[in-house]
């Protein structure tokens, strides 16, 4: 245990510390882990304390340490673990804790490419369903491959980031024409973000089994979607502006390290069989190279919690999802993200979006103070939180991922 | 005319001046323009001539540059024209010219986001009959709004760097299921990238009449794509490892001021017309804030002049593709880069692709060789060319955007 004041159930405790970036009053951007209720000055702390590599702890944004790979990584949360929980160290931290409450959070990563995946097969068959109720729901390639499409890296946003409603081009199958304005269904996804480091070179794909090295940590992700201007625009090429006014993320990267108390054996991947370069394999441990994860979700829409979506329900795991991602020669950079797709369970309060949990409006959600929502309405705020076991049987926690929506202009 | 011993019609004479980055031998990437057969070194020139700002293009890439803004792009044009032109300039010219040949291109700008148009009516139409046979070729929504999607700013690569075969995933409707290898359909899209500058606030989207603040120039696009891993992948939400694998651009930005000579008519929105925020308005010289280019392309395959696809014939403008992109609020950032989509003309031998051009494989193209293609086989090159008209009567180049197929790994 650490030395510090900390109940031993802390969430945040020895064993999730998570990286971020924060700043206080008229300092600069640099990077921390957080500590129960502290956050602490990593950049600071490990200059004090003589670390080589203190270096990239001084950046506004993580992508310098995740350009260190696996290795540093590695030896980084060794040495975290060691300066709070050495008596002998206590000196390089205590002065460099700051509490939570004087902190400002920024986007913790310089967003290289981000993609989202489609990775929920409850999700995936529930929009189905509603988009294109005259065919099967999923597509003939959903259980051969994980779908994905690129994202736009520049809007995505810190929790916390006022949502502007967007305005754009709709029309519904009934329209004679397609008409201009803000957005009247604007929704959610309930979704994690992985985060990318240990850059590859052009042509070379990353197989499962080296899938950890490039794995960093993951961060609550809420893929904003306006259903109205997505429905119109995405055939044949894909969402565009139903998703890109903005993606807000957590501000704390909870590491692939103390993620590995939460793998679990995914659902079954058994009819059909996938293609071999994304069957896992069993590792020494005897968990396979395509785990899932087993983290406790919920969507809470103006103080109301709507639903809990489960983790471990996913289809697709995250190793998967980036080697598929890579099998064509495609690179990764240090600051990629990528997101698992809404996170539904098979069960209606399981459901990672409003459009599902609506039922594309046909069964509107009743929220605590007695008022109804099948999509967001300005000034409604939306917090995900997310939790998941962690090592010595402690629970660990992802925070929070915050947006409020503001008119649109 | 420039002092330069230079004919009055080379493509690279004083009304083109494109910007590109460059560096020699042992030393580091820096900005410069191309004047004849020459690169002559902006920074260099700029700071011998004490120009305030000739730090930005003491870097690696145009973004500093782009982030200027317009006012600044056209101060920067008016000066470099006054230094080529001013014989009391000679001095701070002469000994920053270096021979084209002795020069490496590097990518000149980091790529923000890249987005991807589908802006050929005549492209879009050949591809829906080939991919969707039996639905009606262009979507309902397609002369509503320019579709687009995000591709993977990672791999943008500059002209001259070799593309290994992507493998990947792929099924033939009458497969039983897939199978993975090397992409057996591996195609070009003969396309224009523009690149973006000054960076705009989340939420505040971009009109047509201010697009030209944001537009800074044009390159030469290559989306190599594999229609076999297209085909299976991309339903429901667009293309991803099909083209994710590699894009490539020409390292000379020829800038909107050069093309304002090319600038003409689209070839009509009436039928329908668009909605009010893709309208093109006339400004002062009558023209429209909705132009079309008038720029003359050609598609080489082994030596072999295959196609010339007339960007004039494209339906949607440059600024209109601008302008729905960030219609949502979507945020610019400086070195944004988005491709216009294959180029395509109403003739056989105005298809920018090889699968327009070979007709999904029915057609062989045949080289002057003798030989006949349908895809790229590996140790084929392909060159994009591009003229436009300039000012005062001339012709600018774009130089060329060239890549060879290595085999898969």
């Amino acid at each position: 245990m650490t030395w510090l004041d900390l109940p031993a159930d802390h969430p945040f405790g020895i064993s999730n510390l998570p990286y971020g970036v924060f700043s206080t009053d008229g300092s600069e951007p640099r990077v921390g882990t957080r500590i129960g209720d502290h956050v602490l000055d990593l950049a600071a702390c490990a200059e004090q304390a003589g670390m080589e590599s203190h270096e990239v702890w001084h950046r506004a944004s993580l992508n310098a340490f995740l350009a260190q790979g696996r290795p540093a990584w590695t030896a980084a949360r060794a040495w975290i673990i060691d300066v709070l929980t050495n008596p002998a160290r206590r000196d390089c931290v205590e002065p460099h804790l700051i509490p939570v409450a004087d902190v400002k959070m920024h986007l913790p990563i310089a967003v290289a490419d981000y993609v989202d995946f489609y990775a929920s097969e409850h999700h995936a068959t529930n929009v189905g369903r509603l988009f294109r109720p005259d065919t099967e729901p999923l597509t003939p390639n959903w259980k051969h491959l994980p779908i994905g499409y690129h994202g736009r890296s520049g809007t995505v946003v810190v929790s916390g980031t006022d949502i502007v409603r967007p305005s754009g081009q709709r029309k519904a199958p009934t329209d004679a024409a397609p008409t201009f304005g803000p957005s009247v269904r604007l929704d959610i996804e309930a979704e994690l973000g992985f985060i990318v480091g240990g850059a590859t070179e052009l042509g070379s794909p990353v197989s499962l089994a080296d899938s950890d090295d490039h794995i960093f940590g993951a961060v609550l992700l809420n893929d904003w979607s306006s259903r109205d201007l997505q429905a119109w625009e995405y055939v044949p090429l894909g969402p565009f502006l139903g998703k890109s006014f903005a993606t807000t993320i957590s501000p704390w990267v909870v590491t692939s390290e103390a993620l590995r108390a939460a793998r679990v054996p995914l659902p079954g991947q058994t009819d059909p069989t996938p293609l071999p370069y994304l069957q896992g394999e069993a590792t020494a441990d005897g968990a396979s190279t395509a785990y899932g994860l087993d983290i406790t979700y919920e969507v809470e829409w103006n103080g109301t919690v709507v639903a809990h979506p489960p983790y471990a329900a996913m289809y697709w795991s995250p190793a998967q999802m980036l080697t598929h991602m890579t099998v064509n020669g495609a690179t990764l950079r240090d600051g990629d993200l990528y997101g698992s797709g809404t996170i539904s369970g098979p069960e209606k309060g399981q459901r990672g979006s409003f459009l599902e949990l609506s039922w594309g409006g046909k069964e509107p959600v009743t929220l605590n103070d007695g008022s109804t929502r099948s999509f967001l309405e300005d000034g409604d705020t939306v917090v995900l939180r997310a939790t998941a076991p962690g090592a010595d049987g402690t629970t660990i926690s992802f925070g929070e991922c915050v947006g409020t929506i503001r008119p649109a202009r």
